[in-house]
């Protein structure tokens, strides 16, 4: 049994009303993007994942990686799929074409990460990363790091890893030690080691290539004094293809509570050689800019990921509770399956409008990635660029925390069952459980948006961005659908209000930063609120109605604990910071 | 390094000034609880338990029970330190002293149920079981069963198991199929399969008695042919000493998510020899009034568990935010240990105030179950009965969602180092995620407490249970806290517009079930504000600043997200079966 079916009525759904995606593919970028290629690209991707991705999951997770003779060994199975994914071109499928990607539009490109993701959280993380390479040398390598690099990364022939943290340096990037020495030649020599190098090794690709954070001599202290290296396992000899092994090492793994296929290395570079051959990406001291180019895309990665795992929890939950038969519903004269019964439809429906929430606003987001490069003025550039710089944090935040809760909610629904590590079900709490804190912590984004991208335009652009939210509510009221409306707007109300609160803070960063978690959450409830208000009409004109169900029942439910949130923005730090630090 | 350290400033207070313990001790049951004495037993258990439980909470985990030769191993160490548990009397602490118990009122024996829990969740489930069945024996024993089990129970030198759960008979207890022939002397022949055994076996106590639910021939279906069974592991010989062993045994262990030292055993009865001897506890086909006798004991340990792994997992993330290092918080010159980021206290304070609120709650259940039994008036017994009916469905949801909840912020104050298991905060949050399904999953105590608590006396006791939690607003604002007060009265209205509407309902019980669950999350949030009113104005007569700040926190900042919850209450089951059950 694959476990995993690809909900693509909701994706295509997601992709017609909330993505954008008849729009994209108007654009000259995209006119090669046909219907007929998408919904086949589409097929195919789900056909892919569920046939040879999915079933590796539990494996994957029993099993494991392993670390033999220096060397990561993947779970049974892991190779033969990624083989596939490679030579079937998933890796680029919105990839520039220039480097032959298939360019398809972001959006399309979430869709299938979606469903990669759902089939197997752990294996995804492998081309997650390679992804977030491919951004940051798109960005900022030299054309011949790039013809270098970027064709054999998109194929993901090669992957590519993010040396970032150290055992001192982990939130705090700028505390980071690693040293780079210029050899000379224009390379440098890198020494030092990192910690929780997310598939830092392993045999499904040819080569890793590693992007390390490190500063060279006489760098400033703190974030402006780091570089980032290209440092490949194997340096590409001179017909491109792997040749001497550089000198880097994987130190051990972590046992971790989830994730177990993924590898999580502590890494060593230059303790046999005297250090590891590095190539400068970008400038000196400008390597912080190039993992923000990095980041950002790992991070909606990263709020894929919740979205997913939740998508994947719900599937098992509800084919549970369609099977198990416990008590009686009202009415019945024998026993039920629990799926008559009003509270486990009360947690499978907010299991599935929340990640169908999710989801909306992660294609949303996708659609501003796209329109901030693609879009015909720049002033439409722009806007979509602050919205995705906007949304970033928060759907990081959101859906991962969410992606937490609903697979909780899907062990729940197991009863007793979904305490057997058997079952499954704890296996998606337990990989979803690392999603709020890699890629910046929930915290971090949440300071992220407060203290960046709240102050966008001096604090304007987050009111053009509620008040865009707020013609959904003018929407619904012309469906009739009134207290969805009313529930929409008091939600955007206090969305403002804490936005105003935040921002009448500016001089006092603590009590901003103390309102800054709850605000984030609050934002992502009602940000994906509006995208279900837009679906909503979406589904009336379209004679959806499974859709007007889950719709109604978010922006009706789900959508007003988002309120309960402001006292917490805006009580300020004083309670905070009321008991001395050693009684707490 | 013990890792836990009992909280004997909180547990002091809470008996003190939510607990009633002051008014318990001039009760004749009490009178010989002097000050001295409760002080001396409070010392005395936070020693036991720091010193040679908490030590084992990890090991416990890594190593965990094994079933070896039929025999359950529990780690290394349980041993000894459960003899000395059993030596040093704790397990008597609340126990009646006709038995041997020491009859220290019950708040007492939840201060010390805390600590142990805190210590061990994993350990302390074979008190917590033993407990149950020493309710159970008390209520329906004869006098010969009383004495033959009650003083052996309650020193802990047996321990007892609950035999409840068949693979078809979950929460539906009415669907268990085990069957008991009567013998002919009196006593029965007992088979079939039991799974979910907690401590079905171990090596710790010399004797196992299994309370078993079962069918004899010809009762009626479902739960009205249920009647209770004593067996033991070992029949009493003619000293009442553990003679021949029972026809009992241990098929295999769970492979759990947590509580790895926790035996999880699949019980066979009557395999090898035709069927186990079983006595007759009270009455033919009313074994589910036993079971409710030790259920509702059981119920409020559960939730005793969800706030001390709380307070456990609060402990660690403090110790580990006071030394961790990372960025500089405001006004700083260098690196922070990251407790002075106010994002860390936020979730620091969050944990706390909630583990402080749960606290609260459960010393007041505590001290409605003592007053059940001893109150002066059959009046004021008659009160205190349904309060501790009314709250215990309530606390077992409430506290066991809310120390998930916290042990969850405990992984991410640790950030990444929160997913290596060997940090120990994953154990926790592990540990937790049992206990809002054993012992009737929320669900079903939501169930409860919509359509058998609410009900009682026509609906008008809950309002006056609400009506006596308002006293407390009027306190608050005595103190001059209006900004608490008004979010405890919004909150007390939202907790009453609740109960009107799900009691209008009455005759339509989809309706009523669809609002159960978060009804009686609101209730718990709501009951625990209240309380934590009362904590307040205590603070503030006695002068205990912290006590101030976490109970304002709870109110303020924390209290107002119960309203949001009202919608969902109030929303009836039309969207809840909107989607039929085939595609959801």
């Amino acid at each position: 049994m694959s476990g995993y079916t690809a909900p693509l009525d909701d994706i295509r759904f997601s992709l017609d009303h909330v993505g954008g995606l008849g729009d994209l593919v108007c654009l000259e970028a995209f006119r090669h993007a046909e219907a007929d290629l998408v919904s086949a690209v589409l097929d195919e991707g789900a056909r892919f994942v569920q046939d040879l991705v999915a079933p590796l999951n539990r494996s994957g997770d029993i099993e494991g990686s392993s670390l033999v003779d220096g060397e990561v060994r993947t779970p049974s199975g892991f190779k033969e799929a990624y083989k596939t994914f490679v030579n079937a071109g998933w890796g680029g499928i919105d990839a520039p074409a220039e480097w032959g990607g298939h360019q398809m539009p972001r959006v399309v490109g979430v869709a299938f990460e979606e469903m990669f993701t759902a089939a197997n959280l752990a294996f995804s993380n492998c081309p997650l990363l390679t992804a977030g390479a491919v951004t940051a040398l798109a960005a900022h390598g030299t054309r011949d790091q790039q013809d270098r690099y970027l064709p054999k990364l998109i194929t993901g022939e090669w992957s590519a890893a993010m040396n970032l943290t150290e055992p001192q340096a982990g939130s705090d990037v700028g505390a980071l030690t690693m040293r780079a020495i210029p050899a000379g030649d224009g390379t440098y020599r890198l020494t030092g080691n990192k910690i929780f190098i997310t598939y830092g090794d392993h045999d499904m690709a040819s080569n890793v290539v590693h992007l390390v954070l490190a500063r060279v001599p006489g760098s400033p202290p703190g974030t402006r004094g780091i570089s980032m290296f290209i440092v490949p396992k194997f340096l590409p000899d001179a017909n491109g293809e792997p040749g001497e092994a550089n000198d880097l090492k994987v130190v051990s793994l972590e046992h971790k509570l989830g994730i177990h296929a993924a590898p999580t290395c502590v890494m060593a570079y230059g303790d046999d050689a005297g250090g590891a051959v590095g190539f400068l990406l970008g400038t000196v001291n400008k390597g912080m800019r190039n993992m923000f180019s990095m980041m950002n895309t790992a991070r909606i990665s990263v709020a894929i990921q919740g979205m997913a795992v939740a998508e994947r929890a719900y599937q098992q939950a509800a084919a549970f509770a369609r099977e198990r038969r416990q008590g009686r519903a009202v009415g019945a004269s024998e026993t039920s399956p629990i799926i008559d019964h009003p509270d486990v439809r009360r947690m499978l429906m907010t299991m599935r409008s929340n990640t169908e929430a999710m989801r909306a606003l992660l294609y949303r987001a996708a659609m501003h990635q796209d329109l901030a490069q693609h879009a015909r003025t720049e002033q439409d550039r722009g806007w979509h660029t602050d919205c995705l710089a906007l949304l970033t944090p928060v759907v990081k935040t959101w859906c991962t925390d969410l992606g937490v809760e609903t697979a909780s909610l899907g062990i729940q629904i197991h009863g007793g069952m979904g305490y057997i590590e058997e079952t499954g079900a704890a296996q998606h709490w337990r990989d979803a459980r690392i999603t709020p804190i890699y890629e910046g912590t929930n915290g971090i984004q949440s300071i992220d948006l407060v203290m960046r991208k709240l102050p966008i335009d001096g604090g304007r652009f987050v009111h053009r961005y509620i008040d865009s939210l707020r013609l959904s509510v003018a929407g619904l009221r012309e469906l009739g659908w009134d207290r969805a409306a009313v529930s929409l707007s008091t939600a955007l109300d206090a969305l403002t209000e804490g936005a105003d609160h935040l921002l009448s803070k500016a001089g006092d960063p603590n009590q901003q930063l103390a309102g800054a978690s709850p605000y984030c959450t609050m934002f992502g409830i009602v940000a994906g609120g509006a995208m279900m208000a837009g679906a909503a009409q979406a589904a009336v004109r379209t004679g959806h109605n499974q859709k007007q169900v889950t719709t109604r029942f978010y922006l009706e439910q789900v959508l007003p604990t988002a309120t309960g949130l402001l006292p917490a923005v805006k009580a300020g730090a004083g309670d905070l910071f009321a008991i001395d630090a050693a009684s707490l």
